[in-house]
């Protein structure tokens, strides 16, 4: 057992990771549940639902299975609205608990409707992708997008358990480790550079699979995650440095049209231009950026970000940010590597990374 | 001044009530809003929006105003979306604060609306109708309704002010005092039977807008809800005494259609009806139940409920109520006047009391 205690305002809560963990999620399931509603997609479905129903059925509570549609795309109000459909067309109660099995966009939609829902039901996190295990499915964001930008409908909310199978990943597509690799890469950067060196020595190891290094890295990532949610739940100060990368990311995203990139690719991207952002406005030194960029690359990250229509668009996608304040957009930024602090950049500096970078 | 406190888990927020309380409201605006949005509906902002913009002016911040449909026919997820179409296409920040200025659509809406976007940003009700002001404005009940029920999609999120003035209600029409009126004998039968016997004292002058009265009434209902609320934010247990008369008076809501009966006139006749099931299920006096109806028709709400298409339709619109668990309806039910429980009722009971007073 490698549990991890996530701590907040609102309670505590388990992030048990285990291989085989699938087969055991009706332990986290409250007493008083009234029914348990899988909400996933036909992918994950196929390759997991039968066994999460088998697992889930040793309650004896009633079991029902929604699927939304695949992708970005789908993360909208539209979808959102199909497991209410399915949840008030069943009648069911504030004691219904949905069990969100799936990818980020999945736990970010399962656990919006979970915050909303009769105004706030239970909810448990299953993550199936690296990304949402090391990351999204941690630590309480949950959204769906609005035409005007990503993420910018949603809350924080926190399920009351994460259940995290590392079986499930033999089943991803490379792309998909690679995505999830840069959030792993990303904690050292952020908070602990010893952790970063483990990365860079390890990166073909964790591209390639290998069980071991990818169940420590899962669990150090969700410590990592814990540690900084449990002191700043809801992003008013150091939550915010988990978006080291993020500005830029998220600019790619939206830039591209959701789905291109997939999430972790554009952020792992994103690292490698808050690190040259660093080096020009915080003095990382510049074979720290070197580093970086061999990391991103090795865990099968893009080293170039799209060029896009120029740095003025760059600009304004980057100014819609949630993190943007009166306009001016917030870089989180490396003094050095393993430390990271939150702030505004010169905004020659940022057309000058744009202009190397983004091509 | 009469202020009341609220306290919650999250902080504690202030109802100011004061005449002219409208031109002072920037007093409540947080030094840091980045920007002011006011909700409203067209009716009160041709009767209240210039003050208040006149007052918010005050603060040197960008103020813009945003006029949603009137009536509990708009208050979904549509209409909720403007808001977010406002918000995002000025850009605005997490800092900005919106100002829900309106009766309970309005705050219901505005505050849902403040609840989720970009997970959370400060809002301020402003309530303009007798209900918003004694009931639906305190507490941070926020939610938007779905075509299979109304108030399904929503969240408890409480508001960093409550700002009541009470010469606004000199323009109200007669039925929203009436159905405002509701909500205030409703505290009296479920916390303080002296306060309803003052209710019934003074039924005729409040129905007439006595200024004294009404202020009197306004500051003990707010009063009872926020002892009730920081007891119990997320109605887990208390809280939910504040839904008497609310189990058969949604049903009449639905039932017609929203919009046809005001929430308050459907409340004033759900009142009776509990008190006529509370005689039935826990022994309530007759000559009480006869007292909830000469006090119910005295402040101008109707005694008696639409037939709907019979007992099995009021029944099946009552089980699909937030409070049923488990298809069981909830009811909350007097002992005595002014005490409340919750709890099941008998069917043979509950089509007893539809079968007289639903005609």
């Amino acid at each position: 057992m490698n549990d991890v205690l996530v701590s907040t305002p609102g309670g505590d809560y388990p992030i048990h990771i285990e291989a085989g963990r699938l087969t055991r999620i009706d332990e986290s399931v409250p007493p008083n549940a009234s029914a348990l509603v899988i909400v996933t997609n036909p992918t994950v479905n196929r390759l997991f639902g039968d066994a999460v129903r088998a697992a889930l059925a040793k309650t004896g509570k009633p079991v029902t299975t929604l699927e939304l549609p695949d992708g970005e795309q789908y993360k909208d109000w539209q979808t959102l609205n199909l497991i209410f459909d399915h949840m008030l067309g069943l009648q069911l109660d504030r004691r219904a608990v949905i069990v969100a099995l799936g990818g980020g966009v999945i736990g970010d939609m399962a656990g919006f409707a979970a915050a909303v829902y009769m105004r706030g039901i239970r909810f448990i996190q299953v993550p199936t992708t690296l990304l949402a295990q090391v990351d999204s499915s941690v630590g309480g964001k949950t959204a769906v997008n609005h035409p005007l930008g990503k993420n910018m409908i949603g809350a924080f909310y926190q399920p009351i358990a994460v259940e995290i199978d590392t079986t499930v990943l033999n089943t991803l597509p490379d792309r998909e480790i690679s995505a999830g690799l840069a959030e792993v890469v990303k904690y050292g950067l952020i908070m602990d550079a010893a952790f970063f060196t483990w990365c860079q020595t390890h990166a073909e190891g964790l591209r390639a699979r290998d069980p071991d290094l990818l169940a420590t890295a899962i669990r150090r990532s969700c410590e990592f995650k814990a540690k900084v949610v449990s002191a700043d739940e809801r992003e008013s100060g150091l939550r915010a440095i988990l978006n080291l990368g993020h500005t830029f990311g998220h600019a790619i995203e939206a830039g591209l049209g959701y789905g291109q990139w997939l999430h972790g690719e554009a952020v792992g991207c994103g690292l490698l231009l808050a690190a040259a952002l660093s080096e020009r406005t915080l003095g990382l030194p510049a074979e720290d950026v070197q580093r970086v960029e061999s990391v991103v690359k090795a865990i099968g990250c893009p080293t170039r970000a799209p060029k896009l229509l120029g740095v003025d668009q760059w600009m304004s996608l980057m100014r819609s940010d949630k993190k943007a304040e009166a306009g001016e957009i917030k870089f989180v930024l490396m003094p050095e590597v393993g430390q990271a602090t939150v702030g505004a950049a010169d905004s020659k500096d940022v057309a000058a990374v744009l202009n190397e970078y983004a091509v």
